[in-house]
């Protein structure tokens, strides 16, 4: 097409799966682009680590180049596709200080060093895209930042982590344990080779991190959001779960810390209970979706799949297509605020419900001695289910508490294992969306 | 806070349900707002009909005015709430040429005039926002412009009337019949006093017209969206459909026309079958969702409550908000590219699966004979379930086709209509989502 503007030069780092794919994408839907943002966008290289290495992409070999910084000052949009901290935050560093937009899918780089980014892209009047750092490509930036910009939020809950949602719906749907399951993950591509980052929740936790700092206009570091992965949830316990009318899902849990009276954040990780008839609870397999409870606008929720190539590369170009238009016209920053400056609380402040499955031994007066122990720290009893004990000759009690405030949760489940009725305390989980 | 910037002032017109939201939030958030806005959101005025009338509402009595006019010529930004094509058009065209940005939740008007309020903005360099119009404070405008910007949109079918979804609802959980179900959403608020522009499809015409017209870039009229209604869905068919594992919805289809052949668009409001397992299947009561299909994103859902006054007053904040920064920043048009300019098909390029119910008479060979009418019109047949008709001696079956082109399937119907053996055809739906 025609245009009166040259065209925008795109310099692309990295040729990963996702590289790959915005390199095909840029390249076979040129025109389209270029009428969408009323200039071409011109893909002027792709910087690798290794001309030689063996890639299977159709990326022409004439755009490939091994060095980044050249490619770098000679664009007007960067796209950082190579993850990890550094290089990828030098160079980024390098295209805003160069003038350039950068467009990134890189979670741990913002969840870690976002504040400096922000401020360094705001004070250059530059601007740092991150869509595909969260969710894939579902659009819950955009949404969060502008479309609930005139609202204010309670509460996110996400199940942001594809690779634990799988794991988990497949326990729950055969009965297989978290190891088989994981390895059925692995085999078919949803887990890495190394699935600590997944399975012990620290990919949930990066994405926690950002996605309370655009709800709530403060700066959230990634040490403050409390986590726990999937490791020791156990068959057993999801089928506990699905009979009692719960699903177990990893979230990601943001929201202000009203309910234990105080004006600050609290973020957390881990495997939750969620009622069957909760919208989280039907998001199956790899996907993802994001939860959003509003005063004005109720409740949101965002659904779709999570971080695979093409889903990654399309909030890519939605980013870069956002980023080349604001590079034709100027515009707004969407430099992050954090005027709010909300305190990141501890994980103690959590007001929920909890739900502990103990073993206790077969003698009367058990369940009265049990009982007191909850209400002797300020915790009520919402219901004792009692089943027979799998491994000895007592009873297995599963208790669901009213709200209660974590600390005080805390030490109901420090006395009970100190109780003499009490042969283990097997399980204490968080229940939300009740 | 301080400010470097003067007070954006703000001009409402409309003092209804929603308009009392937004003139409250305005003015409880003031300092919040002018925190994410980067100056202070002043509002200059509330137009409304007549000063007298009696109102349930805060807005402080000396912001009220009569005088639309003058009100518009003083603000900065128009929020538009009085819905209706006159004089809402007027008045946003005024305020686009006074300089003004707008905001409006009026489908009504975006859908009938949309493309020429579109361009008079363009070419003015002011905006015209209207999240609010489509899904309440569901996020899809936003997304459908901007996230996917760089992806390829194939289809879009969304619950997108409350009204409507309140009512299958009701009917599927309670078995009441349609009249009651209505009766109800009446009382509960839920329809209008008339309640034709729901139950008739109306609303989700003109819904569906914008959202395609964003999705595809192309001028969709509202006349071109074919629609029918809810009034003829009968209790006996809902049961009849989730026995068999199917949920009613009144979706709004937003399709390309790549499985008839043909380069255009095919866009429909009517009652759909969809498998229980699908997302928008568990859209209960008068919750909202549009799910989106793209090439590389996939699967998408947004999901929330539809137009109610705290969520209508959501989005317009969110999109009021857009407007100031851009107010005091400028940037890109948001101007709604038309460049694909696909052609609008009529409805009988469709293909989709169809569910065919039919009362036959009882005799030999007439199983047969009906096989035969879908196969001589090329209609492959999947299923039939043979059952006992309720009003005479012969047999109710269930037909339910492969995917099938529409302008097929009605000369099939037409030939069961002229077969001896055939009674009658009880009713014809479309099956999507499979």
């Amino acid at each position: 097409m025609q245009s009166a503007y040259r065209p925008i030069r795109v310099g692309l780092l990295g040729a990963g799966s996702v590289g790959s794919q915005v390199a095909r994408l840029l390249l076979e839907n040129s025109d389209e682009l270029a009428n969408r943002v009323g200039a071409t966008l011109e893909l002027s290289g792709v910087a690798v680590r290794n001309l030689k290495a063996k890639r299977d992409s159709d990326i022409p070999a004439d755009l490939l180049t091994e060095d980044a910084e050249s490619l770098i000052l000679g664009s007007d949009i960067v796209i950082e596709l190579i993850g990890g901290i550094e290089p990828a935050k030098a160079w980024i560093t390098l295209a805003l200080n160069s003038g350039a937009d950068v467009v990134t899918a890189n979670k741990a780089l913002i969840a870690a060093h976002g504040p400096e980014l922000f401020a360094l892209a705001d004070q250059l009047g530059a601007q740092l895209y991150f869509e595909a750092a969260v969710a894939g490509a579902i659009p819950i930036i955009r949404p969060l930042r502008e479309s609930l910009a005139g609202d204010k939020i309670n509460r996110v809950m996400g199940i942001v982590n594809g690779t634990t949602n799988f794991i988990l719906d497949r326990m729950e749907s055969t009965g297989a344990e978290f190891a088989d399951a994981l390895a059925l993950a692995t085999e078919l591509g949803y887990a890495e080779a190394d699935p600590t980052a997944d399975i012990e929740g620290f990919d949930a936790q990066s994405k926690a991190a950002i996605i309370a700092s655009l709800a709530f206009h403060s700066e959230v570091r990634v040490e403050s959001v409390h986590r726990e992965g999937i490791t020791t949830v156990t068959a057993q316990q999801i089928n506990a779960a699905k009979a009692a009318g719960y699903a177990v899902k990893l979230l990601a849990i943001c929201e202000r810390a009203f309910e234990a009276g105080k004006d600050g954040l609290v973020i957390r990780v881990h495997p939750t209970l969620i009622p069957l008839a909760h919208p989280l609870a039907s998001v199956r397999g790899a996907y993802n979706a994001v939860f959003v409870e509003a005063e004005s606008a109720g409740q949101l929720m965002f659904y779709g799949a999570g971080a695979g190539g093409p889903e990654t590369a399309s909030a890519i170009l939605g980013d870069l297509v956002s980023a080349a238009k604001r590079h034709l016209a100027g515009g707004p920053g969407l430099a992050d605020s954090t005027h709010a400056d909300l305190e990141i609380l501890d994980v103690k402040n959590t007001v929920t419900r909890f739900q502990i499955t103990l073993e206790v031994s077969d003698e009367t007066g058990v369940l009265a001695s049990i009982a007191s122990v909850f209400s002797t720290h300020g915790v009520s009893v919402e219901t004792v289910q009692q089943s027979a004990a799998a491994s000895h000759s007592g009873a297995l009690l599963t208790v669901m508490t009213h709200v209660a405030l974590e600390s005080d949760l805390d030490r109901v489940v420090e006395a009970l294992r100190n109780n003499d009725a009490v042969v283990q305390v097997n399980s204490v989980i968080r229940v939300e969306g009740l």
